[in-house]
């Protein structure tokens, strides 16, 4: 059973005040809670609607019955179960390598996207503007498929970070240079924009290589590639 | 305003089997409707909550409150219109160039960014098992950001289709060849597979060339990309 009180805590950390406020989030799903078990992140809570074997769970699950689950879950199609986590702190932004710089992203399933793809292709590092959509959003947690684990995401004044950096600055645009003829460096920070509005000003005067994936459709009427197709197709080219 | 009837058939448009039976979908959005009108497909009721000026347009748009709109929108989040089109005819395969086949893919936003893919890499045709989520439903018109008008989609017997083709097959596996280093061809069909299971036995067997997505991360954690991601990646590579 799910008290009254942890229900309001629990539908509270759907909103990012209260996650900040209490320092806690909530992950949906078997494969999702399982990952975050793995990597030693601390749970508060586990509600679960049938017995599921668990690794490294040190917390005694509560059984729930679906009705309950409906009552605490973000999401539109509940699961089988559902942990509160504690937020993780904050780690330092390693500065070698590639790292991913995502100047607003704004859709939740895009931010989760891109964390999966960042560690299919070995980037420990994101970096963000604050306006970019919440890693502990619950849709967020969900797309990442648990591999937010193993990601470091860093909230940061990104301006301020590329004037600092000494790595090259890669970034798409319309009319950047063809990124399958371009030679590419396996150290740098790639910025990838707005899903409508791409790179801001400010930002795209501090990028010292503007690249473009070329498109072979109708030119005139194909307009632009989510940002997630696209960020999926720059980090393939500059792994290949 | 929306009257009873219209509300009714429209909220009856969010199912599959009432678009079938009426030869109607809808579609939400300034930049869908738009790309969908000037494709030239036929338009039956156009609701607006603010005038708009529409291209190609030859109905009179209805001006209705956004607690109509609420009423009748398939989308959590509504737009400022919604319009009602008249399904098209189903166009002939067209078996040259690239064509990719979809061995049930069942998220609707996958399949409106696999669409969108398409246009961009100016694949013209996608075949899909009849279990693939249907091209119609309203958030895969949504994720599409209306290139299913440059884009041919075919609910097929995916089998028997891959029997009977003289194309070379490839498709995508946890071990097949590594794509990055495969000659692959300007003519042939790409298979993608399920969100959770992948390519299924019976069309694994018709498959040629086994193709495999390197991954740079942590071999052992991560399990996969999403077939949206996949689909970027191995489009690219083939287009390149």
């Amino acid at each position: 059973m799910v008290s009254k009180n942890q229900i309001k805590l629990i539908t509270s950390l759907h909103q990012k005040k209260f996650r900040s406020l209490h320092g806690l989030f909530i992950a949906e799903g078997i494969k999702v809670i399982q990952e975050l078990l793995t990597a030693g992140l601390e749970i508060d809570f586990l509600y679960e609607t049938t017995l599921i074997k668990w690794n490294h769970l040190k917390i005694e699950p509560t059984l729930i019955t679906e009705v309950e689950l409906k009552k605490i879950s973000a999401l539109a199609t509940v699961n089988n179960c559902l942990a509160v986590f504690k937020i993780p702190p904050v780690q330092k932004i390693n500065e070698n390598g590639l790292i991913l710089a995502l100047d607003t992203i704004q859709d939740p399933g895009n931010l989760g996207t891109i964390i999966r793809l960042c560690d299919w292709f070995g980037i420990n590092n994101i970096v963000c503007t604050e306006k970019t959509v919440d890693l502990y959003n619950p849709k967020v947690i969900q797309a990442t498929m648990g591999s937010l684990s193993r990601v470091n995401v860093s909230y940061i004044t990104l301006a301020t970070f590329l004037h600092k950096t000494k790595l090259p600055i890669y970034g798409t645009f319309m009319n950047g240079e063809n990124i399958y003829k371009t030679s590419l460096k396996k150290e740098g920070i790639i910025v990838m924009g707005n899903e409508g509005n791409g790179i801001s000003k400010e930002i795209e005067k501090l990028v010292h290589h503007p690249l473009t994936i070329p498109r072979y459709g109708n030119l005139q009427l194909t307009e632009s590639l989510n940002v997630a197709s696209a960020t999926a197709i720059i980090l393939s080219e500059f792994c290949r």
